[in-house]
């Protein structure tokens, strides 16, 4: 499901529905081939890791060569599992997910993986990503007679599958991807096998592990590291990783001229201990510090992030800049994660509850401070306003990334156009609305350089409206395709 | 419902299996002419009033001519919709759904209404009933392409209408009516419309009511009362009512030779201030009591019942017979539905924990006990212990129905036949299992007499096994069946 | 805690506070001599058979002659201890308490048993009762250093009884004895015995058991049956019973001239198959049906009862007068013992949502109806209305005890003079409030012949105003009180 | 409650009991003088910024100058108060409490404030803090009568308050803290008046601050930050403020010649953005960081910390020795802070599921990593092991405070003598038990230097024994005094 950017195009169809979300999520799946592990245990220690990926609810299914059990629910994994994870133990593949959301419209039917009965057996799929027609693609499975009980994505693809799943599950999903467009990172379980998508522009990130004879995917590898399993490669965009007892086979169902991995994993999304496609998210974020330091030097005396994504890139620009750093903010860490406050009076607090300026560091001083980017602008309005209040002397806002104009519509979750303050407002605009004395992006040219070397291109698309793919002409194409011909 | 074990044998497939529940529901629909109710609200005064009919879940949907909103959960309807009715308010028609099982693996999932997108929009389904051939049309919807996300029937009959609604919603489920087998008392909702259907047999109830210009369905005419409404007629077997803003239109979509409404109903089922296809259900339990004394006179000092269900028919027992009914049994009215027990010392006390010997008003007597079936005869031989040691003399036992014999296959929940008691013993046997001096059956001849008058013939399948579908030439036919030559 | 009778006296400490509830609440406690039962599971099993007297909060403590665990909570006994019985296993003595409210403020802070340290040790209480002169004792031990936690009665008997156990318990409890006023049935752990008390006036129930060689004490027998315990005698007004290793031992604290049964634990609190004091509960209730139709016989078609609690005097009713039974109203088994309807237009269909009149029973009948009492005589307008709109030709009120016109004091939850209808109005206006054709109640002296040849003299002040306590005098000679001269 | 010390000496009454708990928690008090706030809210806030110092339970009491409402629960604040803040809301004074436990064991019974009344009205307290003669108070007030049902220090208090409250509340607390000895930052509220005592030692922090004309009482200062109230100065050893509609009375009640405040409240305890007795605590922190660097300079790669305490430490070492600082360690922000894991072997991951090595950081460096302290040692092994791992060449940890020898009596919940690994070993053994190429600590020389210029001593207890009480002379003391000549 995706938001319309343009209001003033045709593709009325794009219209975004009240009911649909754009999300951003973490997929694990692992086939044991020994009992080094339960594999419900084990795909709950890789969703444990891959948590920050998604809050909102987390699900396990776990097969046995004959059937599919599986437990999801509205939460972070370790409550959703509390009580529950006994029902899944035993089998030796299982698969995960947990997702996200900000609004609170959330809905238990939406939890994934998708668990369904079809021709072949049973059938789990776990999901990241945003497809861009899936709109137009169930309106042409519910012409043939399909019915969707959820809002996902998945339910489309895996209505596509089932209809082709005569072939076999192979052809079944390579027909699949022959149709759909957008990013996906997609986790499949049968009763017999474990098998790894991704989409062939390789916009979501999706890795191959190992552990002893095990193979294990993830949105992360820091995902291995919380099962002690080795980092073998990132799964190939347009590749189908099929695995079962007789080991792991690798099909490559489309390829791209060009891929288009995300850039804002690096920025925002990831955890630092992960590398993504050959590149340290730490390492990329220290490097957005000190092309920054490089770029916008300023006489200061100290420098500070906003806790916690931005101190890898404070790190950098100290080091590259000579500024001493020292924390300007606290954070209060009981800050729950779908936190509502109890009255509006503390709900208006807002970003208060959760930072307190560090007078003692602040009072007299001027100060760099470096923050992943600025989304509607109100938050870091708040911190400026905090850290004057503090005795802040100047206050030198640094993003290392470049300003958001644009939505995604491909698995992250950004406002609308008209609330990216950056879509709207020129940087000096922005500068005088959060109150900060300077403000400076790092430029798209430098945010490259910083992820230079890995293994792919990137999707820049919040940055620049570049989208990897043609929206108008995928949508034109889809709405033009005969699905009866699809094989 | 059941899963057909085995492709390739004939009878045996029909045994149900253990993950597999058979259950009884209850539902209801409301298209609001006015304002007199909202429709969230009067769903939810009809599902409390029919409330007996299933604890395990209870779901509403309500549609406003544009959208289907609704919510479901586990528990009776007060604790689903105790801080839930309130998203659901609004719009102008409702349907409703109470599930009963006996089992603890009962899952959310399989919680009603089912709501979805199909071709024509949103669908909601609430379901009384059983499918006998629904695992083979599941195989051939499958071998279609379909995906199935529960194990309910209603999915099966949502699919099999999807499939063919190009044709418009009365083709479709008309197609549908074509291929299933077995009882279905069916409520439907689209964005606009109200649909009841009864399957062609008639097997479970589904009445018609009025309140003002609004019409309103309902498992039994006790959910009328609890909105004022008015009984108009029972919903005729194979008849579809399609309602909406235009008011109500009747097609009779499919007609049986004979009818076969469920007995068991009258016998334990119904709540006694419901009227079924005609019958008063208080009557006809007084009435089998009346019947009982005629059969089996007997000199006693006092006639007593197994609170609540054969309390009409020992009432009845004392009015014919000139016996005085009094309390033998007191019930703890705060056992709980689902309610387990904290250990296992606890939970062996089994029926002790509910029923209480009153040893005032049984001591030294001689005493008729009524009881509205004997299942697994457990239960009945821990009363006849209990009334023994608080002193009764005699004890003659009076069942109000035959002995149940043969499992249901039509929506109430049995055990299988060696579970039975009625099944495997005669019933000199069974007296002398429960321990009492005398048991007498009411005989399905003076059952069916209980229930003269009705609209209608009647299943008695349980007591005699002549169950009102030829099993295995349906299951031939299915098999048989080419879904795509069905219009 | 209490509520001042007359607004018109000088007693301005009985006001009442907010945040004060009068209750009415079941107490159980057991010594094991034998490992027949875990303690715990005992005391589950009768308050489980208690559950009538209170289904606010439930809880036991345990002793093992060393230590006292404890688990309270709010909820009936199966909620609060569903997952907590096994915290409290082990140990050979137990004492259980259920309490009633009526409203919603009740809080989890005044659940019993009250568990404490005090000079001897532990101490945990259990009570049903209900003293007048509190509040000025609590003053008084206030004014000695004393603090309370909870605004229960049982912890000022508490404070006085740790106030003297410098001299042991017995003399302590002794001691207590003389200075409250009021009803109590208490039972006492400590760490090594299990102490029964009565009040003086025996005002509220309290019964003596036996299992093998273990004793136990209960509200009412019925929990005696619940365990298979025989009941041995009733607790004698003013008795203390000690029951430790060496077995039981009574000591008569206090004696009265006149006892004081409440005599509306036969009419409505209690239940059916207990015995108190010598009188079977339903036999008495049956009597008062008896006594009804002796003294109004009515020309009628049917005699039936407002269920469950009239379900026995209209039993004897029916006997008496030859006017045949039936059932006018169904009673819908779920409506759950706090219900609170999920919206405003719910809720004000009050007593409708809980009761259905039998129209097929009722129409064109003369119709007698009996219950137990009439309150505030809302719901019987509702009723009567109800039974009408069925079609009942003619509806007799019969009630099977006086009017209530003045609160209690002693223990039962009771609106205050100005809300009782039976203490404005004479009997033809509350006949024409609630729309019957005739309304007639039992007299007093009919009432006591139900429990003539019980053990002891009757309390009925909520009938005719005659407390068994001179309630002024009380206050007056517990404000004229020094603690300090009491041993 | 506290543990004994030496199992040699002959105070045997010191013996822990098994339901006693040491803890460290937080307070907070609010008088308003305006509408700027509703004092439940201010509370709430405060709370939330006092969170670090216990999550095991919340509550908040508030008093209106009649009445005092309160709630409290286990769990962060904003779970507890989630939804029940409502209850509270209104009048003009608060007090609030925050309360912390490592064991399973922790009752809701023990949540405080812990709210009674006595001869004066309502009284509710919050205690941070441990008493190390309450078990000979106890039982000294038990023979006096009194009865206690917590096992908290703050009903001992309480007892002693009310005993001596005919002289008024000011002379009762006063009383009060001639017999208690221990560490006490009390909250005291009465219906009309805000009091704030801390111990004569002024062992645990208490702050003063100002909103306008309101007064504002908090652990620490963080707390004034997120309500935007001013620090005013903190409460001074010894002393009791009275604040009431009046303005702020302060009174000294007791004096000490040394002060000795817990200067592990810098080390780990305190929040980096509270200042405490004059002292920043991010300096401090920074500054033990600055003294490690001076006392163990080491060749090395880079300088890392363990997440989150050491951060400013790491900072201080890396700006002073110049070695850069890099994140050797990730942390997982979603571990939950009561968080049991759902199986075994989950268990058995420890600190595995909560930290992770950066292993593109750490692998082939030198590497010096800060922690704040070594506890039992189990920690630090398995962090040294997941770096050598992870690769790194050489792992010299640095502890910024001394090795903790002995336990505290004093509020902070400590392991007994045998299971503190730096009671037992020397610093080598512990170096090779946790497999570090080289340890050290900082020494108590530097570590007081980091808090040089506070207002007051300090107590190092845990790291050399030397505590400000002498224990055995106040349990003789205790002992031999009698209550009856305290005035």
């Amino acid at each position: 499901m995706f938001i319309r950017p343009d209001r003033h195009n045709s593709y009325e169809r794009w219209k975004p529905k009240d009911d649909v979300m754009v999300e951003e999520c973490g997929v694990f799946g692992i086939f044991m081939d020994d009992r080094r592990y339960d594999p419900a245990e084990a795909a709950y220690l890789g969703l444990y890791a891959l948590q920050h990926r998604g809050q909102e609810s987390a699900g396990i299914a776990v097969a046995d060569g004959r059937d599919v059990k599986f437990h999801k629910g509205m939460g972070l994994c370790s409550e959703v599992f509390k009580d529950n994870l006994g029902k899944i133990l035993g089998g030796n593949i299982s698969i995960g997910h947990v997702r996200y959301s900000t609004t609170g419209d959330s809905k238990a039917d939406n939890a994934q993986p998708l668990v369904m009965s079809y021709r072949g057996g049973k059938l789990a799929l776990a999901h990241n990503g945003n497809l861009i027609n899936s709109s137009i693609l169930r309106e042409k499975l519910e012409d043939e007679g399909a019915i969707f009980q959820t809002t996902l994505d998945t339910e489309v693809m895996a209505s596509l599958i089932a209809r082709q799943s005569r072939h076999g599950i192979l052809k079944a999903i390579t027909a699949m991807m022959k149709v759909v467009r957008g990013s996906y990172a997609l986790v499949i379980m049968t009763q017999e096998e474990l098998i790894a998508v991704r989409d062939p522009l390789g916009i979501r990130p999706l890795a191959l592990g190992k552990l002893d004879n095990s193979y294990v995917v993830a949105s992360e590898s820091c995902a291995f590291d919380a099962i002690d399993a080795e980092f073998v490669r990132d799964v190939r965009p347009g590749e189908i990783l099929v695995i079962n007892k007789d080991g792991l086979k690798s099909y490559q169902a489309q390829s791209s001229m060009k891929t288009a991995l995300c850039v804002f994993e690096y920025v925002y999304f990831a955890r630092p201990d992960s590398d993504i496609d050959g590149i340290s998210v730490y390492r990329s974020r220290e490097n957005m510090g000190i092309k920054l330091a490089q770029a916008f030097p300023i006489e200061a005396d100290l420098v500070s992030d906003v806790p916690d994504s931005a101190t890898p890139a404070a790190s950098g620009y100290a080091a590259e800049s000579g500024v001493p750093y020292a924390k300007a903010l606290a954070k209060n860490r009981y800050v729950g994660r779908t936190f509502i406050q109890p009255s509006q009076a503390l709900r208006e607090r807002g970003v208060k509850l959760k930072l307190n300026a560090m007078k003692r560091n602040v009072h007299g001083k001027r100060l760099v401070l470096i923050d992943d980017s600025i989304v509607r602008g109100t938050t870091s309005r708040k911190i400026v306003e905090m850290l004057r209040l503090a005795g802040a002397r100047e206050v030198h806002m640094m993003i290392s990334s470049p300003p958001v104009i644009c939505p995604c519509f491909f698995g992250i979750d950004t406002p609308s156009h008209d609330q990216l303050i950056g879509s709207k407002n020129s940087v000096e605009e922005i500068r005088r609305i959060i109150g900060a004395d300077t403000l400076n992006y790092l430029s798209i040219e430098d945010l490259l350089k910083t992820v230079e070397g890995a293994g792919c291109n990137f999707c820049a698309g919040c940055f620049n409206g570049n989208y990897p793919v043609d929206m108008k002409e995928a949508l034109k194409e889809t709405e033009a395709l005969d699905l009866a011909t699809i094989e």
